[in-house]
């Protein structure tokens, strides 16, 4: 009777502990969501790095800025320590504007919006021009063989896909045109490549993006440019009509020699842990087209808010936090990989770390990288997230910087924002501030610290 | 043994056919999803309305264009019936452009962005001259007495409380001062009354909107006018260095006899239980400021789009299903009032009605007005609409149009878009098509759709 009535007093108390912590943390939730939005940081430094620096491709001045900003901003915050890691990062300059048009007839021609695609090699001085073969992936290139592709112009022009709830799902299922596209048609004879922006609306914007020669030899590299929505949309038509039309372009992009940048790193050290590391970031560096606001000025803002949230609403963390701005995240993912052989060599035990890296949107979740243990620890938070919106806690990926990191042991989440507007902007010439919402990325600053928040205190599994 | 038998037997064929039953509603799902998304009709519709016909306030000659349209394009999807309801509207009209400004010393003036709030009378001729007092709310007019407010402008200027994470709150918030802030400072004698916008950035757009006289007099009533946030902060800081500053604001503005105009109306004819109705509806009238893209041209097209996704699956609904295009709901109501006295003149028996008056930005959900039984079974659906990132069942209002045919029966529902950026644009001269998202409008279709569709098939309980 006695044990039975010390059973139920216990359970009570534990229940009655249990209650007032998810309290606490519910009230602690609360104070970030409100500092956030009532006097956050993030978009105030998003207007800065926007539009006083702008674009910032790996290697230039703008990225070199970037990293001097970011450096300057956390030293403003009054974290334990603030340093640079030096990286080398590959240089790429888009040089004189592109310039494309098909000609239907000599003489008669209609301009079309291209750009030159991330690590592409110029067209011949004067431009090139050829005739043109459409096809819908890489496996027709094999299906048409060398005899219909040599000395043509292949226009991969796979739309993304509209039905697709998930629009990161809808640019994953074409990326490989893009990244790939160029190398495996110089296989076929192919002289260059045109590739259908990843873009769900039909606009006439050109979207770049990260491409790839694998293992070609200088000589059999090709020329390889990104065409607008509605440019593919009329050379496709336009080959309809006529299949022996032309296609001019003409490209001035170059690669140079490696040149040293830098990851920004910050941190407060950890009350309790501090050998146990928490990171929370995004990539520095954009694509030169737009001034990239959404990909991923938004990401870098949120990570420095973290801490900065931290420090204002006076919570001490008991593990050491680190916001990390990464370099080249774009077109060579250097800086991820050197934080991750960095943190290997000085073994230093990270735990968890977070990437914002899809958009400065309404925050609808995270998607997580980690065993079943963590992630059912995670799912038991979601109460926690429900007045805030927050309600996908699905097991994926996480964000491309952090996925060096990898291990058995560590936790690794991306911020999952709503979708649907991200590929209208998405390496294009209106990834720019004025597509922000000032309340969107408030949101998701504060959702990415009640997760950093909850992972801290409770620790991994 | 034989009964246990037959009864595991049931069982087994009731969950068997439970399952398939799930099965063939996410097929149909499916179907409304990707036809909305590769095939939809909401945006060209859409288009049309906002750039074609554009703003469309009650009693204007756009009105009438816009009912015009409605019909004729209801007439192109195959219904059952279109028809058009009379109903009398209020007639009000801006007229030549508001002119505002603030002045510090005679003859040293700035001039701020300012409109008529819906209803207003216009100022006397020549304009109108006095003295400002500042207040947070109605409840300060007390406070401060007819000493301190009379002959002067009262400026409402509690700001839409940016924590709240449904900005439907916070709007819900602030709305008396511009509803009810004039017939209020009249009482005491006010001249005018400026009312900061209903919205959550600052900008210079002026929000109108309706506001009321009550029972004032002809002869007591005031004129009122919205003042753009950043126009408030700057007459509020300015007020901070000098109370004595003077405010002038000229407006052209009347009320007109009423005038007739029309809710447009189609319907599909239930195949079971057609004396059964269902509503899906939003309000073609529109506010004079941006062309209603988001308020409410956005739930109008995908009201339609519903019969239209309907025909287009091949969905033969049990109950009759109808369209209903409310006149009207920005300033009277008039529409949905007369739907529902008619509806109970002819003894129709609703059971459902969902409105979409909340934006065309992405869906999240649905709120409910409707009684706990009806809610259970809503709420067995949410794993149907999982896949869509749907996830807000909640209860609560629904619609403005829908809510005269509330009954103890009925269930009333309003879809929820994501409401971070929809006060960006209510009201203001920035509601237009260019804010509009293609995917994000299509999804709302689809998403009513689908709720449209299961309480066709399951019926009310």
């Amino acid at each position: 009777m006695k044990k039975t009535l010390v059973l139920i007093v216990s359970v009570f108390t534990l229940t009655l502990s249990a209650q007032q912590t998810a309290t606490e943390d519910s009230v602690t939730l609360k104070k970030f969501y409100n500092t956030s939005l009532l006097n956050g940081k993030s978009y105030v430094w998003l207007d800065h790095l926007s539009n006083q620096i702008g674009p910032r491709l790996s290697g230039s001045i703008n990225a070199e800025k970037a990293v001097e900003w970011g450096e300057q901003e956390l030293k403003k915050l009054g974290l334990d320590k603030v340093w640079l890691q030096s990286v080398m990062v590959p240089k790429w300059t888009r040089g004189v504007a592109e310039y494309a048009y098909i000609e239907t007839d000599p003489g008669k021609t209609t301009n079309v919006p291209i750009c030159a695609l991330g690590g592409s090699i110029a067209t011949p001085i004067g431009g090139l021009k050829a005739n043109v073969v459409e096809v819908q992936g890489i496996e027709d290139l094999r299906k048409l063989g060398t005899t219909a592709i040599e000395g043509k112009i292949v226009f991969f022009n796979r739309p993304i896909q509209a039905d697709l709830i998930n629009t990161f799902e809808a640019y994953g299922g074409c990326v490989d045109q893009r990244y790939s596209g160029a190398k495996e048609a110089a296989n076929f004879g192919a002289v260059g490549v045109i590739v259908r922006s990843m873009n769900l609306r039909n606009d006439d914007l050109p979207h770049t993006g990260a491409m790839s020669y694998g293992d070609l030899k200088d000589l059999d590299k090709i020329p390889a440019a990104a065409i607008s929505t509605n440019g593919a949309n009329l050379l496709s038509s336009m080959l309809k009509l006529n299949p022996e039309i032309k296609f001019f372009m003409n490209m001035n992009c170059r690669s140079w020699k490696d040149v040293e940048s830098h990851n920004v790193i910050g941190e407060i050290k950890g009350a309790e842990f501090p050998n146990e590391y928490i990171v929370v970031g995004g990539h520095l560096d954009s694509w030169d087209m737009g001034d990239g606001s959404h990909d991923d000025g938004a990401g870098i803002v949120q990570s420095m808010e973290v801490l900065r949230l931290f420090k204002e609403t006076g919570y001490t963390p008991k593990r050491t936090i680190r916001v990390v701005l990464f370099m080249n995240e774009e077109n060579g993912l250097r800086g991820g990989k050197k934080y991750a052989e960095e943190a290997q060599r000085k073994e230093e035990k990270h735990v968890f770390a977070l990437e914002s890296d899809a958009g400065g949107f309404t925050p609808r979740g995270f998607s997580f990288d980690c065993d079943a243990t963590n992630f059912a620890q995670i799912e038991s938070w979601k109460p926690l997230f429900a007045p805030y919106l927050i309600h996908q806690f699905s097991k994926g990926g996480s964000g491309a910087d952090i996925s060096p990191l990898k291990n058995e042991k560590i936790v690794l989440a991306g911020l999952r924002p709503d979708s649907q507007r991200y590929f209208d902007h998405h390496h294009a010439a209106n990834d720019t501030f004025d597509a922000i919402n000032k309340r969107e990325l408030e949101l998701g600053a504060a959702t990415m610290t009640s997760l950093v928040y909850l992972m801290d205190k409770y620790g991994t599994k």
